[in-house]
């Protein structure tokens, strides 16, 4: 678990404000859900599978209930619409907030990590799929990131486990092992594959078949393929060469049951963000057990603040535009602070009495750029001195001219 | 702990987004520390309290470490400055997030609740105290609550209770009673002071003290107050008949040393901020145990928010400005769509193939305010028929009209 001191937290807040922006542009709503929830939702059949639930953080309340930390946010989105079955679908929303993992700490993997997750549900065409995939691509063409998102099916998937002759009971543990494909090679692969009972000729055949990078060269050998199928309808609603078919891309939750993806960027190791179709997991909150489909895609606020802190280096470490530093008149001074606050211009004021060199000297160590210099002559002429902290220069103003200085920036 | 649907969540994040205004536009910047906290930290010295720890939830890793979930913020910033003494002081810093208490559940508690603390750390001078106050009273102003700020000083409560004849070892325990005064009234008062062994003429005294009004009379009593000197130093800053002296104000942390004060609003019972000064904390954190001055409050977003659902009745329950339905081509739908949405406009489309009239009731049903039709006829005339959901009144316009119609609102 990590602090976030004010030079990371400015710009986590400004990943997090641009994000909100983007999906409410996309006709999202904001939703919360609490950190602790029931165990009982939390180790529901589709809440992401053995591993992560071994990461789970427990605890009890007073009443003896069983509780936990979420570990991801889809589970409580799928208990949310199952106890609110009144709401008009499809539903569209964001949910932003820390999750918990109790896994072994190791560089870029922390405990409390805040995940960005935006859902539809109740919408089964694939217009869904390419919505998500498009707001993807609008916000990290708006913070600037060249990413890719690599894009597979799970029915595929399935399909292709099945041609390859593996049977159905092996089939999700065979798409696990895929998972790791660009982690440990082919032949890593084809290990764990033989190690899990299936014959070499089989496995041999799903590898061979994943490594295709066209759908269509997928295609011709699943002429009746529902993947297939939709992938097709999904790619005609895409328009944009930084999506790219992968039938080799497999994910981990266990809960996904078509449309998958997951976005890179070239020369960073983590996926940035990652989601996918889950039409079965919804229902089984529901009293009716009906299945209600849903898509969403969640966001890492970590990976993506380790990229943006790397290429800007030096992070912003205070957001104030002013520091107001006062001679003498300590009321003269609060009341022009006052003035320029109710103005919109967010402005500090000396607080402890210092000198001038040190109030500037305090000015600069947060990168405060202007400081605004209250003093007994300038009173007298009804002015103050404003001094650009970049380049040092004073101009001699009234408290209006200060005012509309900044308006005009 | 509870779940907010996007017609709750809308305005909380507005009421937050407001607060993060505030607090930056009086020099304050953004600091985030972790919910999950080392039990040896929650539990410290200065950290609350026993029957504050008592509430508080408890949990392990899996190496076996003490943890537990905040109860209130304080402390994790008084970590945080201990454990970063490299920061230049004054350090002034918001909180914005959820603590959590394992308490009985009633009407208005709740187990996860939300505050937004601002602290102003490495300032001695009432000025600070002050500045805290003032933007305490902006807010409320921006929100449009006429709220009063009861203020009184720890100093001067224990000046009283020496002047009442009360041993100091009695002096917190009296001054935890007081607290109750306006729930339990004077007669709780005294029969809880005489339970705690306190002779009933020294109580009766203390009770007299604490029900003068003017900072004057209880001046009077006590000539060389160092509480009333930081009093009359306080209110020297502040000029708002809104900020009211009680010398019977006297808050249930133990943490408190100076100043204190709370925000009520007449006709609602609980206080909706309420902080102080706490010069004692923040340097148990410090290797060197040297005190460092520390003064803030602590907004309450549940009674706040209760308040203003209170008074809007009906919330919004979407913030999607328009929505687009398609009657033929979903492409060029799907195009205006993004078009808008590139504009700036918040805009929703169809994704599950409704009819017309399904489509302006899930309009109705989040109160989106405009429908966009993009049928055949229109499209042949390079137009789309924009439908105010209110009036009902529709108009022929070209998706260049339609921005320019929400650029002008």
């Amino acid at each position: 678990m990590r602090d976030f001191p004010p030079g990371e937290k400015i710009l986590r807040d400004e990943i997090i404000s641009l994000l909100k922006r983007t999906f409410e542009l996309y006709g999202f709503n904001p939703l919360g859900t609490p950190i602790v929830e029931r165990w009982e939702v939390l180790s529901s059949k589709y809440g992401g599978g053995a591993d992560i639930l071994k990461e789970a953080f427990r605890l009890r309340d007073q009443g003896g209930r069983e509780l936990g930390l979420r570990y991801e946010m889809t589970t409580s989105l799928a208990r949310f619409v199952g106890m609110n079955p009144q709401i008009k679908k499809p539903f569209k929303a964001y949910q932003i907030g820390p999750v918990y993992r109790d896994g072994p700490v190791k560089r870029g993997r922390y405990r409390e990590f805040w995940q960005c997750d935006v859902d539809i549900v109740g919408a089964r065409s694939m217009l869904a799929d390419a919505e998500i995939v498009n707001l993807t691509l609008d916000f990290f063409s708006r913070i600037n990131l060249e990413i890719k998102i690599i894009v597979n099916n799970r029915k595929l998937l399935k399909e292709m486990v099945a041609k390859a002759g593996i049977n159905k009971e092996k089939a999700l543990e065979a798409i696990i092992s895929l998972d790791k494909l660009a982690k440990i090679g082919q032949e890593g692969v084809l290990k764990e594959l033989l190690g899990k009972g299936i014959a070499k000729e089989k496995a041999s055949a799903l590898l061979e078949m994943v490594s295709r990078k066209k759908l269509s060269a997928v295609a011709s050998e699943l002429p009746h393929s529902e993947g297939i199928k939709e992938l097709e309808e999904f790619f005609s609603y895409i328009d944009n060469n930084q999506v790219i078919f992968d039938p080799s891309l497999a994910r981990g939750l266990a809960y996904y049951t078509g449309t998958i993806y997951e976005v890179y960027l070239e020369g960073f190791g983590s996926s940035l963000a990652a989601g996918g179709r889950y039409d079965e997991m919804i229902g089984q909150f529901l009293e009716s057990k009906e299945q209600i489909p849903a898509v969403g895609i969640s966001f890492g606020l970590e990976p993506i603040m380790d990229v943006l802190l790397e290429q800007r280096k030096q992070a912003k470490n205070s957001v104030t535009q002013v520091l107001v530093i006062p001679i003498q008149s300590t009321a003269e001074c609060q009341r022009i602070t006052q003035r320029l606050r109710r103005a919109g211009i967010k402005t500090d004021m000396d607080l402890v009495g210092r000198g001038i060199s040190a109030n500037l000297s305090y000015a600069n160590s947060y990168q405060i750029p202007y400081a605004l210099i209250v003093g007994p002559e300038e009173l007298e002429l009804s002015k103050v001195k404003l001094r650009d902290m970049i380049t040092g220069k004073e101009e001699l103003l009234t408290v209006e001219d200060v005012i509309e200085k900044f308006k005009e920036r």
